[in-house]
């Protein structure tokens, strides 16, 4: 079974409500940009690359029925602007908007306004189906860079939040490394953290887990240190929601201190990510902002109490990781690299930010 | 106000329900050793100082009501025997059992029944009494090797679990450490782990510190290596469950990845045990029996399932940290002393376990 989290066709979009899972599996209509915005803004919808993508096919789905009028231009411009800010860390929104908006306006300068829509719905489509070819290609270099490290041995890999299909259009970035492994027979085990306060771990990547038949173990996010000291893990891949020139990496909260642990014991340290969520316009970590959420995220599941009354809360939702503890490398789909090769190996082939 | 987590008056016990902490507060009586044992093993009382002071006042109940008639050591022997086993990573219980029965058994040889199960009552009243000053000592001695390295400002520390007035007979190692160092007006703030799975830090340590004004911020597990980079942390401070000869700590699990960010941060990182949580009758953490809880407590809360239905757990209930990590030394009742110091320092003042 392979997990549709996106379910799309010309005109029609819906989406696996993913603050239902893993108890209902339940499709959400996205009939208006308004509504993926709600969709990113609660987390129906999680993920960098399925913000992107998501947001940008509620906009297709408009344009498919007309949206826009006379001046699809300024439609766009406002859509994606507002889409933009549903959720402020990663980067691959941000990305999208830019990218299709210069698209759009360069089409408007020789179209009218029916074959404007067209042609910015085709983009979108094939940004769809580019997410998905990417994301193979990151989990086969992925698999081979770290099983170049342990011939003919099984591996044990150590997951952090969400990385599969339900975070992209499909297959995923880490979670698609941790696949490729499972497809090519190598793959020992994945342990996954449950990852709080969301218990993206616990309730998704443990969800795809199950579904897909792949070995894997749920361990809270206190006892990470402790597996890699216990289990033999190989290798430590998560994704990302923004990696920066210097190979800093903001993603969700816990991978910095994975990472520590990861550096502690020797064991090599990956990112996995498209070049879409790579952004070269920001020169360190210390540039990205960071997201807060609501304290109710960690003192209530499910909307009930978890926590004493009264008490004040801290919820940053990502934090960085500073480039020097990425130890195994920035696996893309353009190949692995060092965070000090990351550079170079994406100018000319990113368009900036 | 001051939380009463255990009420005893002589022939009566009862325990607050933890287990229904922070929402509701109900007291459970302990009429019997089974009832002590079973609140133990379920969670109702937790905390390495207060399973030992629970599970012998059980003991001093029954004994009030004459139990063991004309043999009280053959009771007393089962009785302290099966409190033993019911979790076996802290070593308070065991230890206690092994003074006691020593106790017991000398006393025997000149009393009769009566006069046995008096002496055995006031020993265990005067364990009660002595857990209260004991940490008193610890909150001080702790509170001002802290305060050594910062003069004339105030601190900001890190715990994790609870360790306070909850796990003790009354005000707390760990947390008793804090608590001293708000009365002396100190205490900046204390950021408390919430302490998955069983959200100790969030239900317990966030209840004692809302209800005694304490200055206190929950964060998740993932967030504390931020937490050290982002909030200036003089110190964390942690309680144990077992501390052996060369200063290996068990203690709650998450503490040893605590203690690897700290390390990375240069923070000190403190244990604050009463010399009864020391058993240098062990060389080192190896040779930790580490209690494995079962799936569920991961798996659901309060009954509510939050995970993927089939996934596969891990749920070690402890971790040890080696003494390397314990940078800033062990709190005890008798003075804070480095890791390779504690044998020195408690040989001779401990009974042998």
């Amino acid at each position: 079974m392979t997990l549709e989290a996106i379910r799309y066709r010309s005109g029609s979009l819906q989406i696996l409500n993913q603050l239902l899972l893993p108890h209902q599996t339940s499709y959400d209509e996205i009939r208006t940009v308004q509504d993926a915005y709600e969709a990113i803004k609660s987390m129906k919808v999680r993920g960098a690359p399925a913000i992107a993508i998501v947001g940008c096919l509620s906009l297709a789905v408009e344009l498919r029925a007309g949206a826009g009028g006379d001046d699809p231009v300024t439609f766009i411009r406002e859509s994606l602007c507002h889409l933009t800010s549903a959720r402020p860390t990663a980067v691959n929104m941000g990305r999208a908007a830019r990218e299709l908006m210069e698209f759009a306006e360069n089409e408007s300068m020789e179209k009218n306004s029916e074959q404007l829509r067209e042609s910015v719905i085709a983009w979108i489509e094939d940004m769809l189906e580019r997410d998905v070819n990417d994301n193979k290609k990151i989990g086969n270099y992925g698999a081979q860079h770290i099983l170049s490290g342990v011939p003919r041995d099984s591996v044990t890999i150590l997951t952090h939040c969400n990385t599969g299909s339900l975070a992209t259009a499909g297959y995923g970035t880490a979670l698609g490394v941790v696949r490729s492994l499972h497809t090519l027979g190598r793959l020992k085990r994945v342990y996954c953290t449950e990852t709080r306060p969301y218990n993206q771990g616990s309730r998704l990547t443990a969800y795809e887990a199950v579904a897909e038949g792949i070995p894997a173990t749920l361990i809270t996010d206190s006892m990470a240190a402790l597996t890699m000291r216990e289990m033999n893990i190989t290798a430590v891949v998560v994704g990302a929601d923004r990696v920066v020139a210097n190979g800093d990496t903001a993603n969700k909260v816990g991978t910095y201190q994975l990472a520590i642990a990861a550096k502690h014991h020797g064991i090599p340290f990956y990112v996995a990510a498209p070049s879409t969520s790579c952004d070269l316009s920001l020169e360190s970590g210390r540039d990205i902002i960071i997201e807060v959420r609501p304290p109710e995220e960690l003192t209530s599941i499910n909307g009930i109490p978890i926590a004493a009354p009264g008490i004040e809360v801290w919820n940053p939702a990502f934090d960085v990781t500073p480039h020097q503890l990425i130890t195994g490398g920035i696996i893309t789909e353009l190949g692995v690299f060092l965070p000090s090769e990351l550079q170079a190996a994406l100018t000319g082939r990113l368009t900036a930010l």
